[in-house]
């Protein structure tokens, strides 16, 4: 395994290289290899070299026989041979000391067993030497900055001015449309990546890279499928909610992705890709539903700086028009802050009193007669420090437009730190060209430029980073010899999950576990209240089924039977009864699931999502990285309906979400300091006003953390 | 009140005038009237006249001093002078014979209590007089297929070819705008309306009269921020479903409602708005979130045929796009069907043998070289019958725009039934625009090509027009007098509604009320299983919340011990106590909100939704028309999360939303048949293993039914 430091630098390489071999230079013009050492020789400005062994010649240029025979190694090789050849090609390159090289060739995974065989090949030559291994099935790459064209795609011939913006696609068709669609809309790319079959250099590698300062990136543009390299993913939201920049995927395959989720018992978490997706969202990734998102981040961005918060003033001479933007603003997650009375003050000394000076702002049409008063009131909001970027709705207004242009020109100049955008319904084109060329973002429809804000806007909310955790350390490490029985990893059954949670001190209902009927009846002489009765035997995970469960048991005549019945139970079924477990009975109140395991991707994870037979049918769980701070648990809550239902359930206040955020915080702790634990079910979590209790509990520990396939619940 | 053949006859005076007046048409050239005036002389093909008492000509047109003074009584009269003497002028128009009035006059609601007051008069004016009436504070309207411009807007000035669509806005700003863009965009447009403050003729009056024949309009586009004139729209949804025309509102104030529903205990039926948008949208008319969704409908009702029902088979070249086209079409309610094996083998025998033929149909990049095979696959599909509709995607491939550009045009050609619409995400503007010239819809982004076909689709579902009800006739006609005691409405006490519910067979646990406790022992001793006991007592609605029901009671000591308490309890409360309700424990399951209302604007409605702690949590509730068919009824509960618990929950099969379905069709006929009924909640409806049964009932009856006033529950 390479070091991040040793990826970067191979990264490099394959960005800012020195020096370019293309091997496979065919001599059909129409080629990928033809095509792309052309597309090298014409733009490049260090040294391109052509590889064939049987054509010492192609259009004047000569070729050598091998990458040895070049001499010296080139920093970067393209490789566009047939498949069968690549591999001893990249391990020739690979010997040299050649540092990062792009497949072109298909033929490998997509095509079958031996093609994913022989792309594992690839990934692990490429592993041994430390390249940068960009395909196989790649179109290609372009490094604008460094002149760097290495790609056979058409998108390449589009003139290009370049810009703080790159693209990045597994789908290398989808990223050479953006990349298109971006330079047609006036938007430089100074980046574009086909990822291809992705088999050693990730999407994440790469969007990482693009983060570091000397990228000069400013936003990413993904198409992506799967959110493959998650660490480098996780380390670059953090970059770029650091450095104010914005990474925004469109993410194809959700449909697909809901649908297998619905079959499955708690859907949300059904696929480990939801999981990401949920992951990179709390991280800041945006998501953008479909192209033109993307290419309005891209325009955005490239006229205007970053906003500071997400608060949004609008102004507007048509209240139906504000009213459509507060709809927007809202399911895009932007704030719209009530204006303070000063401000009103102040926007009322300009508009009419008719007006409405509450945000948006509603000028009415005096905008006809006095359109730099009308600007003047954007400018006002700019200069106020209650707001992080303003938008300017104009309609049909052609006669007044020249000055409209010249007075918005004059406020966006005035307040750089304050983005003004415009959405210019209607109008000629060309007083929307003029404000684009003095750098206002203007756009036609108001759904655009909204998308444009959430492009500019900074992360909604970042989970914090995580410092080394103080966990109860006894808790699981060294597992308990007699919990493993010697397997590797083995479920736990209720009462010894109890014990656990007891020895962490997370909050579950007095009681214990009774050998017999005495016993139970003693137990539940000390407990107040009703109790509910357990049979506890070993592999029984499904006690309730078989009627291993009693639920608000009372006297001692009760108690007594029911827990003969229970024990009779077990040995009917031929278990070596562990016992019958005595418990109090939870008062009445919200069941929730509360879960922790470690994700195949993204390392030790906490689910959190509404339980009983609610799981079934809303599906929904939130999904955060362990540890977790308090904000982060409470911010998970809030996404989900659960946490509307704590808040609004009868009886219980604000503490009820509390103590569910504190669980969730310890459950993070715990999974984050012992590697021992593979999963931790708490179903139900039953928050009443008496706190959270977890009332039944399933635990998969030991084992070998990579192999989740024992977990049965939060997979 | 005027009736529906009237309103039209006004309407086609308003739309179709042989002459038009205006008066108010001041000196001042860029005042409204003015403008208004100018627009009309330099366009209208019929007599215009214009009146100005102060002023005997201008620019060379004789005025004259009076509606009264023109002689005979011109068709529409246009009205631009103060607020103060709109009224005398209406009136005499009105007496003079005039159909119809545009009063551009503002002043009025928008202005405070005296305008409001002023309003209402203007109102009662117009219909006393039969008028139809737009505004005051309207823009005006544009009929173009008569000439008629009578409008002060800067939208006037644009050129307009015409087209078979209207636009209709509740914001005479943003109706503009959208008027603006679909010309700008090449899409002509026959008809622009604002309607100002509204005051007589209504959105429901004007859309409707669009959907008659005689309109030409085949797509309305309306900005909309209220369904005002309810049962007109609704008949103009139904028209629009039949003649596969298309009706669709951007609607502002969305996110308003929803934070105003939010606070109410059943949110999701808070607003009026919420419930006729509810209805709209299950009657077919499309929500656009934003001005561009509007403008790709009338772009593509501009140049496709509908399509004839909501099957879409998707052809790229790129397996992301595919991707990509699923998740769009999916969440745009579109469905992507199988396609058969025989298609499947037929598309194989042009596609190569690693492209794909399930829909999305993946074609490999083998369009490069072959342009018109990709493109025989369109045709292939477009011939099968499997589909409504073909989708095709394009890449940047400038080399061979030409000759798909050709191909296409010749299988769109072909196939005019199944429109072929185009998603070029990148290439160049020209070739779209050729394609467009050819007929075929051509869009950049995949989800503006989506959103087109939502407006070529026929409605998802249309609501069956419902015949006479055959209600359970002696339900509450007469209503009994002994309930209603004098008062115009009066709430039912529980045991009174489940009388009411088993007289109308509608299914109530079995039990009767008891006197006293040696009655409920005897009526317990009737039932199998557990027991409920529920004090009755008049005035006491929340008996609960008093301790007054217990759930699960068996064995006589333990019944007459309970029975003895709560009638003891009653007393206490100075009840003067009806008795003890005795009924069957229901057996678990889920617990669902079914309900009927008198809406103030829909008129009978059914609501449902999930129940118990659900209702506050989710707050969804689906509401339809009353009556309602089992196929609505199905169609609601599969809107809701409700219908996929039913679905999924354990041990229920499809025979539990049938229950469901069952009991919504017999609440939505009895509140059909009698008007004695304003309400009717059913709280908690357990739906389980035994069926749909109603456990808690509560009913308003009697009274006017207008007066939904003392509707505690639905409203």
């Amino acid at each position: 395994m390479t070091t991040s430091a040793e990826s970067a630098h191979a990264l490099d390489a394959l960005f800012r290289p020195a020096s370019v071999a293309v091997v496979g230079v065919s001599t059909s013009p129409t080629s990928p290899g033809a095509r792309t050492f052309a597309n090298l020789v014409r733009h490049f400005d260090g040294e391109v070299f052509g590889v064939n062994p049987a054509e010492p010649e192609i259009e004047g240029r000569r070729l050598s026989a091998s990458l040895t025979a070049i001499g010296e190694p080139p920093d970067l090789v393209v490789i566009a041979t047939p498949a069968e050849s690549v591999l001893d090609i990249l391990t020739e390159a690979g010997e040299l000391g050649v540092r990062a090289a792009i497949l072109l060739s298909a033929g490998f995974a997509e095509a079958g067993e031996e093609g994913r065989r022989l792309q594992g090949l690839l990934a692990e030559t490429a592993r041994r030497h430390g390249m940068a291994l960009i395909g196989p099935n790649s179109m290609g790459l372009i490094s604008r900055p460094n002149s760097l064209f290495a790609t056979f795609t058409n998108a390449v011939q589009e003139t290009n001015a370049g810009g703080r913006v790159a693209v990045v696609g597994q789908s290398g068709g989808m990223a050479a449309i953006i990349y298109t669609i971006c330079l047609a809309h006036g938007v430089g790319v100074d980046y574009l990546v086909a990822l291809g079959n992705e088999s050693a250099t990730s999407l994440g590698e790469v969007v990482e890279w693009m983060m570091r300062p000397e990228s000069g990136v400013d936003a990413v543009l993904g198409f992506v499928e799967s959110l493959s390299g998650w660490d480098e993913l996780a380390a670059a939201a953090r970059m770029a909610a650091e450095s104010q920049k914005v990474i925004a995927f469109c993410r194809a395959g959700r449909s697909q992705l809901g649908a297998a989720a619905a079959g499955s018992h708690i859907g949300a978490v059904a696929g480990d890709e939801k999981v990401l997706a949920d992951l990179a969202a709390a991280g800041g990734i945006v998501e953008a539903a479909t192209l033109d998102d993307l290419l309005d981040i891209a325009k955005a961005r490239h006229v205007a700086r970053p906003m500071r918060g997400r608060r949004v003033g609008v102004v507007t001479a048509s209240g139906g028009a504000g009213s459509l933007f507060a709809d927007l603003m809202t399911s895009a997650g932007l704030d719209l802050p009530e204006l303070s009375p000063e401000l009103q003050q102040k926007v009322f000394e300009v508009i009419p009193w008719f007006g409405s000076a509450t945000n948006p702002v509603d000028t009415t049409a005096f905008i006809q007669s006095r359109p730099e008063e009308f600007c003047a009131v954007a400018g006002i909001l700019a200069a106020s420090g209650e707001v992080d970027a303003v938008m300017v709705f104009l309609g049909t207004l052609d006669p007044i437009a020249p000055r409209l242009v010249r007075s918005l020109t004059e406020i966006a100049a005035r307040h750089p730190a304050v983005p003004v955008v415009v959405t210019w319904g209607g109008g000629s084109k060309r007083f929307k060209e003029d404000l684009w060329r003095a750098g206002v973002a203007t756009f036609d429809d108001p759904d655009r430029a909204v998308q444009a804000l959430v492009g500019l806007a900074p992360a909604r909310r970042v989970a914090a980073a995580t410092g080394p955790v103080s966990a109860p350390s006894p808790f699981l490490d060294p597992l308990p010899g007699e919990l493993t029985g010697g397997r590797s990893t083995v479920t736990l059954n209720e009462h010894d999950v109890r014990g656990l949670l007891e020895a962490a001190g997370l909050p579950v209902p007095a009681g214990a576990l009774a050998a017999d009927a005495d016993r139970a009846v003693a137990i539940a002489a000390e407990i107040p209240g009703e109790v509910v009765l357990k049979l506890i035997a070993p592999g029984l995970e499904h006690k309730s089924d078989i009627g291993g469960v009693v639920v608000g048991v009372s006297g001692a005549d009760e108690v007594r039977r029911q827990a003969e019945r229970l024990l009779a139970l077990g040995r009917e079924h031929g278990s070596a009864v562990d016992g019958v477990l005595v418990e109090q009975r939870a008062p009445a109140g919200i069941e929730l699931v509360c879960g922790v395991r470690r994700d195949r991707v993204a390392g030790p994870v906490v689910v959190v999502g509404l339980g009983g037979v609610l799981t079934e049918i809303i599906g929904e769980m939130a999904v955060r990285a362990a540890p977790l701070t308090r904000g982060d648990a409470l911010d998970a809550l809030e996404q989900l309906f659960a946490g509307r239902l704590l808040h609004h359930h009868r009886g219980l206040g604000p503490a009820a979400a509390e103590a569910v955020a504190d669980l969730l915080v310890r459950l993070g702790d715990i999974i984050a300091a012992t590697d021992r634990l593979v999963e931790l079910e708490c179903n139900p979590v039953i928050v009443s006003e008496a706190g959270a209790l977890i009332c039944d509990g399933l635990a998969v520990v030991g084992g070998d953390p990579d192999d989740s396939s024992t977990g049965r619940f939060l997979q």
